[in-house]
């Protein structure tokens, strides 16, 4: 075996991930093959460039397994079974999969496994929704397990790596805690606040600001494939809802007995967790400022705007549209280095914008 | 009395809202008049062109007061025992400043105070802060008691009006209880959500996505604010953390027993959530879809991305920069209309960026 990733690459299942796997390695040179127990995925997945259809004399080097949560670690199995190839899988958890994987396989067969986790997606879902870029930039979690093969475990992040992912080294039940706390828990709660929202008076939502649609943005994802990913990671789950049951009852006590100084202490834990979120391009997060402009809103006029703020020389780090409820304008957001706030309000001002900080 | 608003407006407390207030009441030709514990605030509101600092025999006919919550139970009696004014306020609870300004005042007086709550602001504080545009367009909650005076109402609503507002009458109990449900709850969830990051390990965090960083954006907000918000309505608070921690209770039963059914019913709920907050300008929420760009990160990029964008003819609703963590690149999310999703894509895709859906 060698680390080095020369094709073909056999990509099982060929909804968004697989066939944004199978179009980055395109992009690379790499053969690909496609394999989808739907023939019209397949079809769609092999017209848009991704690859042929696997044929029964076929060697691929490697296989990603890009199938549902509760058909992957079968389908992980029957490659390992059926070629020699590495296999590899872009599943959200690791640790059951395996497990359930080396059930149904010998241990030497299982060296050829290790398991990865490319964290993109899309609210999107099939391969139409697609691309070769989506894994540009983006951490990949790659999770050998104790008998992975060294070689098996180069040549799936040298996949990731070729696909434009950001390769990174994790034991299977250590990355299952980790997404447990920076995506699961988010997820759940997100939903939970959101439920509290679907019978709410008219009047009481009516009140409703970027806050709250902040917090339950993804509370609108999927509810089949998470069911999936939450149950296939119960006990990291557990333990995270367990840790914030104890710190929510806590803060009942506080609020209860009155206690400022205990409600403060809980909102500075929250403030000290945004912190330690990593920032822009990995570093650490570099103090922003919000730069509020007036946008009509209609065609151009972001245009009208962005030429503006780009001749002042500042760099927009993020943006965000703040949709007035009761007129047809945005309030947009322009968050830039906190020294460089007035510069840019400055000049937006002077072209005729209605801005504040 | 009468319902129209004529001025002066005296404004007590010259921070971030307080200003807004006075140089919004001054781009409608009102007169204003300002008064702060602050000499250096009164100052700097002053020399902003919002009013001058309030004389021995001025004669307001509104005082609207801007104090922090800890203050404002005793601002709002001051203003009713030394004016003839109408008397309002801008803080974020309702009932528990009323029940302290009734019991600081007679009943006469009390009539002429009517609370009220405009939904805007910004992370930064004080005058400097401030804008005349900051309450275009937004929700002003206007919660009169029972004893309020119709007149007085009246003219606090032509005030919200006046600053830019849509004023939205609502008691003030109800008012307390929409808060706790869309603003109270979401903020200290995410603080509980934060939290769970702030001693994870580094490698954790690296898989941190735009997910979590939605759910806990809110959570960087001032805790000494958010303490005196929280413990100033805190039965409300307590009933939707109640209400949370039944539905925790029940989701963390379901993930223990391994019941899809219930965790799907859970997420189901979530989707629900969603739906039901108003929508761009108010009206019932309708699909968008998202199509992300790569952008290069430097000034100039996001001009030539909307000016391309405008070109297309699809309005833009909203927008993210999702940053690549190891790269200077960011993918941009622009969120339109589902049915035109396509068109855009094709039409970046024609001026050479690199996009998907």
């Amino acid at each position: 075996m060698t680390d080095r990733l020369t094709g073909p690459v056999l990509v099982v299942g060929t909804g968004l991930l697989g066939t944004s796997v199978a179009l980055a390695c395109r992009r690379a040179g790499i053969e690909t093959l496609l394999a989808d127990v739907s023939a019209e995925h397949l079809r769609t997945a092999s017209g848009l460039g991704a690859g042929r259809p696997l044929r029964d004399d076929d060697a691929p080097q490697v296989v990603v397994v890009a199938v549902p949560p509760d058909h992957l670690a079968d389908a992980v199995a029957a490659a390992l079974l059926t070629t020699n190839a590495v296999v590899t899988d872009v599943g959200s958890i690791k640790s059951q999969p395996l497990a359930a994987v080396a059930g149904e396989v010998s241990p030497g067969e299982l060296t050829r496994y290790v398991g990865s986790h490319p964290m993109a997606g899309s609210e999107r879902s099939g391969p139409l929704a697609a691309s070769e870029a989506l894994f540009d930039g983006r951490p990949w979690a790659v999770t050998p397990h104790e008998g992975s093969q060294a070689d098996a475990v180069a040549l799936v992040e040298e996949l990731a790596r070729v696909c434009g992912g950001l390769p990174l080294r994790l034991a299977p039940d250590e990355h299952d805690r980790a997404v447990a706390r920076v995506s699961h828990l988010p997820q759940l709660v997100s939903a939970l606040v959101a439920a509290r929202l679907a019978d709410a008076p008219a009047d009481h939502l009516a009140l409703s600001g970027q806050g709250v649609r902040d917090v339950t943005r993804i509370a609108a994802s999927d509810p089949g494939l998470w069911r999936q990913i939450v149950a296939g990671n119960a006990d990291a789950v557990l333990a995270m809802l367990g840790e914030l049951r104890g710190e929510l009852d806590a803060l009942m006590a506080a609020v209860g007995s009155g206690s400022g100084e205990a409600i403060e202490r809980v909102l500075e834990r929250g403030v000290a967790g945004t912190q330690a979120i990593p920032g822009k391009h990995g570093g650490a997060p570099t103090p922003t400022a919000s730069v509020f402009v007036t946008v009509p809103d209609h065609p151009g006029n972001l245009a009208r705007l962005f030429t503006d703020a780009g001749e002042s020389g500042v760099n927009i780090e993020d943006v965000r549209i703040d949709h007035d409820p009761g007129r047809e304008t945005g309030l947009m957001e322009l968050l830039v280095d906190e020294a460089l706030a007035d510069r840019l309000l400055a000049a937006l001002e002077s072209k005729g914008w209605v801005a504040h900080r």
